[in-house]
């Protein structure tokens, strides 16, 4: 039986976009498991995970600020905790992804990468990977 | 072999975020399935599934107002159903939710619930849960 | 063991919403997989996957639409490369779906088809279907 992988993920500002593609890859080798499907799992609601380009850095820029301007940090959001936005784009971007594994790795496009979004660092973060053979 | 449960959510306004947590676990639970995947699925295109915080009511009603404002009722459609809204949330929400499938349980954060979002009711609307083992 | 099926999808306009329904039935078909659990993946990181009506053909007229204005094509972003709209719109729609399979077939609602979104076309594309059993 497969277990579920854990590691940590340290945010160092409000907003940030960390690549975890080789942490994922990691745990999916760690798994033994040759052909499946894998669960990348976020366990945070101010959060998310999601899949973008892995060449040009600008890229991930436009993502996070162009979502700061679809859902603003002062939108005028009845919660008390001023973290609203955060919470919105976590239920937009996602918690969890599932991905296809061949010969022990996760089938991605060229330019795919698997990033971590966080929307209200900075903080200490989880991310879970469950691999699952067939 | 592990079949598919099936549960009916009666919502009773136009836009409504319940919680399901419960009949998911329950789902899973009667599975009988310790570890493995759980697909959570929602078989409606004016409808989603999120995972949200579950303390702060406020933060589901920042979510479904915020959502009303990017993607107003009246935006100017060009389908004459009335309920374009209800599909563009759909597609952003998702109707899809993997699941890691610990002790018989769902790994979720201390602050993460599953929530149905009704987009277009009051209506009888249904949730299927598959579980399988790995 | 189960492989991965791959389809071509070949994309005529910069936007386009093509219905992958029957491509993905007869790759699940094809692997003779009675239950368990599909992932359909999109590896490119400015077109997704999505769920929608597969009734009304405005409705994905709607959601092209809406999309663009939520997410304009000259959004003023810091990438040169003129598609950071479709990049973001990937990441919003998503680029991995999970189904359940019962009887050789997806459980999808009445209404319910699979898409392809196109966000930088025109362009070759590729969809991987895994399923496993269980």
């Amino acid at each position: 039986m497969s277990v579920t992988e854990i590691f940590d993920v340290r945010t160092t500002t409000r907003i940030e976009t960390i690549d975890i593609t080789s942490l994922v890859r990691s745990a999916i080798r760690k798994s033994g498991i040759d052909g499946g499907l894998a669960c990348v799992f976020c366990p945070h609601t101010t959060a998310g995970l999601t899949i973008q380009e892995n060449s040009d850095p600008k890229v991930k820029t436009d993502l996070a600020e162009h979502l700061g301007k679809v859902v603003p940090h002062d939108g005028g959001y009845v919660s008390t905790e001023a973290n609203s936005d955060a919470h919105i784009k976590s239920s937009l971007i996602g918690a969890s992804l599932t991905l296809i594994i061949d010969a022990g790795k996760p089938v991605l496009g060229t330019w795919q990468a698997l990033y971590f979004c966080e929307f209200d660092g900075p903080r200490s973060r989880r991310v879970m990977v469950k691999v699952i053979a067939g």
